[in-house]
């Protein structure tokens, strides 16, 4: 799939090259997510990557695969290969390449020393770490401020460079961010031609649907591309400009989300890495509004998603898992005649437990999922992916004050019937986002408005 | 990391190299999961991948990837670039390298029409589609049976070759099964040899400080190779088989287990995809233990992960997300003066949040997560990553008999300090894990034996 004609050095004064180390990649014990996430990070400053390769964890083959890179592009970034172990083999092999020696790093050497001892392990820095801290002479030390692997930047007097970053992938996003990102910026990237995209973000629509709705924008309009990119929690809408200056590309941009805003008002939630809860958290605090959630088929991880936002805490007090019948009955108080007469996946049960777990924790907001997620469960009047949500609105206790303005909390409730597709694990994430999307609407009322 | 030296042609008797190709994953849009896909069925039948590379839709790039390949080692597979749209060019590609004319194949022309009917679409096979039927003279149609995007394979007279794939997943899967597997299984592939492997999964202990438990094995011992595979819930040990025959392999695997089971039964929970949660699980459903949960700083990830495993309810009745204070206080009867006194991250208050679950819920077991995920609230003497865990035991309420042979239950309470590192999901998915791992240790006593 093209997403323009060549991609190649027309558009992007530095073209660079991706290269990812690892006999596990060549085996396919591991999907190479690196290589797709720096050349996104590349494209938003103009740098385009124009190969990736991937080779096995052996110095000859390292230092062939960079050397066919460099000579194409003269500029290459690896992933990988920088850990404590023998088969660490990346900064070796760039040493070897240009010819420079290796070298004890003594920054380097205290930092993983310090790393060490703040992480209370028992005794001293086991030998395989000091390697290390052995660094080609010349180099730039990328400092690793996620673990213990350090990456390098080095150059040779033509101006051809290497830089190298470690495989696990949450060192390698900290590394590239705080340290090479700032050295790219600095050296060849065009600023008279930019890649530069805006994503929207919807939830509730498949991508067919969403597809069929645009069917007349095509793969891109007013001199965008549009693409979309499906999520197990939704799908992502992205418009890319690629041949204009930065101001005109974030005008286009700007015309193109307003377009899409017009029309998919009812299913975009927000912009970029915006996640649904981060946006329910933030409407909360505004509205002064505390939150409990109870949860049945997804077992806690409605809780765990609304908790992964830190400082949740002053807004999410809690909530119930109450995966047992029983535990719904005495905990949330819901009637063991409509379990019986409605089935735990219910509109009565979804609407008590919502109730319920708003008063057990004195809340103003109660949240909850009843669902079969499968496989097993299911029967012909409720298939698998049956799943209710309810939501319950009174005044918390003890009260807190209303935002200046707004009249006090007229108690409601809300129950909705959702049928989602997909696997037990898709099932129960789609319903953690249907349910915060359903109460992002549902307390749009309760929040000061943004004039 | 490393799974062996190097891993080229002196394993294998056929050696190849892939290539994906597509615009779309040089911008990092689409993440590379066929590459590791075909992998890992190559190597099921003893053919090993070289490299991998991946260029954009541009005839010159693609047969100069090709080209460089083929060079190396004479076996070449692709996907991608094969649908009917004008940037789709994988097949013209291999026809100018193979210097082969492109010439209309009557067998795939009806193929894509009878799937344009069957699939009602309205009206005649578009003008696109045609280009799809266009075949480099010499080479055998791989037909698609999931799709329209016919694959080939072709030789030279000195007999090396190109396979060519669609880039859908699906389609790019079935393909392979049926079209080209038979025909690599007849060529070049070692029967007498094949690449197995056996993965033994561990908790709790990091990569250099298992490699420094195994340093003596090095990067290999028994014929078999040993590479680290670290995930943010534990590290993965492999041991691999690459030059025996079947029979051979799986005994050499079963004496490498042996001996990896000798020297870390502490920390092996288990092989292959087995899940953790869903090895306590059976734990406790041999042992008629059921069980409830507490969590703070996890939020209800712990609750999450039990119920990903399918048919959990009958042993996870449910759990309490206590993140506010006031909630572990009220609903779980943990002390005022122990908060106050020890902080809601320290000894009493795990214990006491187990033993309140347990209770209220009625089960054998409560299990509790309180600890400080960041990046705000920790301290000096409770930096971020200190996280207590807490195990409660005793018989449930209404009791249920205890299998065969086993004495009732000698209630008894535990709690550990651990100290995690990494980002706020790092450690909130560590802690989960190592409460699974810390709950399936201290009820080993109350499971019958498997003799």
């Amino acid at each position: 799939v093209a997403l323009s004609a060549p991609l190649s050095a027309r558009i992007c004064q530095l073209n660079v090259e991706l290269i990812t180390i690892g006999d596990e990649l060549l085996l396919g014990f591991t999907i190479d997510t690196n290589a797709a996430w720096l050349a996104r990070e590349l494209a938003s400053f103009g740098v385009a990557v124009t190969r990736k390769s991937t080779c096995g964890d052996n110095i000859q083959e390292i230092v062939d695969t960079i050397r066919a890179a460099l000579d194409r592009t003269g500029a290459v970034i690896t992933t990988g290969g920088l850990g404590p172990t023998a088969d660490d083999l990346t900064n070796e092999s760039v040493a070897k390449l240009f010819d420079a020696e290796m070298e004890l790093d003594q920054t380097v050497l205290d930092h993983l020393k310090a790393l060490w001892t703040s992480r209370k392990r028992p005794g001293e820095l086991p030998q395989a770490n000091y390697k290390q801290a052995m660094i080609p002479r010349g180099a730039q030390v990328l400092k690793n401020n996620y673990g213990t692997a350090p990456g390098i930047f080095i150059e040779d007097k033509s101006g051809r460079w290497v830089a190298t970053l470690p495989g696990v992938p949450s060192e390698m996003r900290g590394m590239f961010t705080e340290s090479l990102r700032p050295i790219l910026t600095e050296r060849g990237s065009d600023r008279a031609k930019v890649i530069k995209s805006r994503t929207l973000r919807t939830v509730g629509v498949p991508e067919s649907m969403l597809a069929e709705r645009l069917s007349d924008l095509g793969q891109g309009f007013g001199g965008l591309s549009l693409a979309y990119l499906p999520h197990v929690d939704g799908v992502d809408i992205r418009l890319t400009s690629r041949d204009l200056p930065a101001d005109e590309a974030e005008h286009a941009l700007q015309m193109g989300a307003n377009e899409l805003y017009n029309r998919l008002d009812d299913i975009i939630y927000g912009e970029g890495d915006t996640e649904l809860a981060s946006l329910v958290l933030e409407m909360c605090r505004k509205g002064n509004l505390r939150l409990a959630v109870a949860e049945s088929c997804t077992g806690g991880m409605l809780g765990g998603q609304i908790t992964r936002i830190a400082g949740a805490s002053d807004i999410f007090h809690g909530g119930l898992i109450s995966y047992d019948n029983r535990v719904k009955r005495q905990l949330l108080g819901v009637l063991d005649s409509d379990i019986q007469e409605h089935g735990a996946v219910s509109e009565p049960v979804a609407r008590q437990m919502a109730k319920g777990i708003r008063i057990r924790l004195g809340t103003e907001i109660g949240l909850s999922i009843t669902g079969i997620a499968g496989p097993g469960g299911g029967t012909p009047e409720k298939p698998v992916g049956t799943v209710w949500i309810g939501i319950d609105v009174a005044e918390g206790r003890p009260p807190i004050p209303r935002p200046d303005g707004l009249p006090p909390i007229t108690p409601f409730q809300e129950a909705r019937l959702f049928h989602m597709v997909g696997s037990r694990d898709e099932i129960r994430q789609r319903s953690v986002q249907a349910a915060l999307e359903f109460l992002r609407r549902s307390i749009a009322s309760l929040i000061p408005s943004h004039t």
